[in-house]
């Protein structure tokens, strides 16, 4: 049976929650899940916001998903694709279900101009990883450090 | 003398750009710039682009600038702005330039309703890293490893 990789709809922000709370199952994080439909609705429909995402169909059923948002690089003077979320429900892997995502994002990055995908995987899941070597994709450098600022501390700032 | 922050004007974009360079030769990469005033000025000032910057100007010299846009964490349910680079030209330091900048960051955050900045900064930049702590930033988990695709590999996983 053919997947079908379509925008998600206003009235399928459900199934796309219920496909979130999976993937940080599977990532053992479901606890720091904290999205609420209100929450997706909003980034996804609102008008000029950047995201976007997709669900995979098999028939009747969403079996995977991607979320992505453009983002942009001030040295390359260029935009790409961030994937911010892909994955695929565990009974359906090892179908093309993610090899199709990857496919609809990669022309959907051309489609805009930008010029690369852009995501990150956790370093123990090497079925993803095999994945995305056999993609042709490629590890950045990693000589940067993530940070954050936050609750009391950013509006502290704000204040000052 | 006062520093104002200000965001970038069309007709600023050369003076953007020259800031950009400078940053990349600080962080030992100005070999990796390409970028050119065509794309800074379709990045900020296209219609529907996400991507912002602001100058901080002291009297009539712009001696730093910072651009952001806005990333989202399906997880969270909610935006973070995201610091691409924040920079101050070298003889400027420790005038409390970053830390107006940074303040504005955190003000345009929380007037967005994002709840969070987020940033990189490079492992050997010090005075950066120290600098980010004073403010209460805190450095988020590593176990993510940063993947890129692009090129070649890109437009044979579109066209497949």
């Amino acid at each position: 049976m053919q997947v079908r990789i379509e925008p998600v709809q206003p009235d399928q922000v459900g199934l796309l929650l219920e496909l979130i709370r999976q993937l940080a199952e599977y990532e053992r994080r479901l606890d720091q899940v904290q999205a609420t439909e209100a929450d997706l609705r909003a980034a996804l429909f609102r008008e000029g916001s950047p995201v976007r995402a997709v669900l995979a169909w098999r028939g009747q059923e969403a079996v995977g998903y991607a979320l992505y948002y453009p983002v942009f690089s001030t040295f390359r003077g260029q935009f790409a694709l961030y994937l911010e979320d892909i994955f695929v429900l565990p009974a359906y892997r090892g179908q093309g279900i993610g090899l199709a995502l990857m496919r609809y994002l990669a022309r959907e990055a051309l489609r805009h101009g930008y010029d690369r995908i852009e995501w990150q995987v956790l370093d123990w899941n090497t079925p993803a990883i095999e994945f995305y070597h056999r993609l042709g994709a490629t590890p950045k450098e990693t000589e940067w450090v993530p940070y954050k600022l936050e609750g009391e501390a950013l509006r502290r700032l704000a204040a000052g």
